[in-house]
């Protein structure tokens, strides 16, 4: 724990934390920030992956806990002004401890990997996702539904953005991310690992209801607003919908992906 | 459609709507805001619901649709400025179109009675939920499951609420809504009329998946951060959990809500 508080706005460490707000800094120096005590705790449980940790003399009474962990694990901790945390918070309200951390996205056949040595069974794969707040709903979910990973296809959000990390609660750091893959690449990959690949779409012939889901799985989810395009909804081996079974036009994006993903734990783990 | 634009943000037409991005005042005119194509258009198909229009002529180019309908049900039309919209509007960015509905809540046992001839079967109570986006998106998910009603205790959230009204998308307008009642009372009628009253919490004893859902069932959702409080849960028949199959420590509310809903959907639907 340094002694002296930050206070100066522009001083090396906090310029160069605050960069990390916008996605090209974040890919050039390979580095994000994980706001919050929820998203600093599981950041701290991974080996390498804290590099230094913000914190406000509120926030360390609150969590001294975690405060001890970084010191602990030897990690610069460094504390912020009121002020300078709000410099490097992207929230209303900040929380006031912010760790800056390296990258932890893997290649795709790394992410499936690390399912051995069974297969994997269950992938959500997100293509032209664009909120953040939706992606990290999604990560969270797919977390919880026990998922082997989650994929952001080239045309989707940064799931490093700071609405991103934080509505995925944690399970950023949970389950192997891959970032950036083509979307061909990625679900002929899947189908080649034995997934079979679901498009979730209000256009789907067939509903959640009437799909054997008992096998190994990879979804598609694609955009809030206009869905998946056409070469997606081609690639997939089937396209299905969430049955609406009363006047609701569609569903929330996070939403539809929770009701999928949760079928298909289901369905493979309820005889 | 007046022929005179209102650009004047004091003119008494303005401000009688504007108040109405207030509670109380909400309460006391017993009108509320409905904003955006969406929610437009389903305010429109209700019989004497909308009261007003608002829109901007670039709204009116992009939507003819509703403007003459509006038109048609002999509803006053207002051509607005810009300026006038975005102070109406409580979105960054406005859409342009804005109705002044009649509340449109319902007694419970009114709400209850509008599933006849057959009892109602699926309810969601929605208790001590202070996030307006969540309780909108619930009201979308119940929608979409086929819910009977979503019931809104007194310690919830307004869902005339502007963000909740969004998130609803639309859905206010398609199922009976009940607001304000005290969540004993509640509780007690929904099981006098035959629901197996659950509650959703991550204290739950069983989970999603051994407990048999194909009877008549009223969910109950609690607060995002805490749950439900003991008092709340004393009440139910059962307390259920979704399962977490992986790290996540729980879902948000909103996706906790539409997995147990479209489970219960799914068990009464498919044997």
């Amino acid at each position: 724990m340094a002694g002296t508080e930050l206070t100066n706005l522009r001083s090396p460490r906090v310029k160069a934390a605050r960069r990390l707000t916008k996605r090209a800094f974040r890919e050039q120096d390979r580095k994000f920030l994980a706001e919050g005590p929820q998203a600093v705790r599981e950041a701290l449980k991974l080996d390498g992956v804290t590099l230094e940790l913000f914190t406000t003399a509120e926030a360390e009474l609150r969590h001294p806990e975690l405060v001890t962990q970084a010191t602990l694990q030897g990690l610069p901790v460094h504390r912020a002004s009121g002020e300078v945390m709000a410099e490097l918070s992207q929230t209303v309200t900040p929380q006031g401890l912010l760790a800056v951390c390296r990258l932890v996205h893997v290649p795709l056949d790394e992410a499936l990997d690390r399912a051995l040595p069974r297969e994997p069974k269950l992938v959500a794969l997100l293509a032209h996702v664009r909120d953040p707040g939706n992606a990290g709903t999604v990560m969270r979910a797919a977390d919880a539904a026990g998922a082997d990973s989650v994929v952001f296809t080239d045309a989707s959000v940064d799931p490093y953005n700071g609405k991103c990390v934080r509505a995925s609660a944690g399970s950023l750091f949970h389950l192997p991310v891959v970032i950036g893959a083509p979307v061909a690449a990625a679900v002929a990959r899947l189908k080649e690992r034995g997934l079979r690949v679901l498009a979730a779409d209000g256009a789907g012939k067939h509903t959640l209801d009437d799909v054997d889901l008992s096998g190994p799985t990879a979804w598609i989810f694609g955009n809030e607003a206009w869905g998946l395009p056409d070469d997606v909804l081609a690639l997939a081996d089937d396209v299905v919908r969430v049955p609406i079974y009363g006047q609701a036009e569609s569903l929330n994006l996070a939403t539809a992906a929770a009701v999928c993903l949760y079928s298909s734990a289901r369905a493979q783990r309820v005889p």
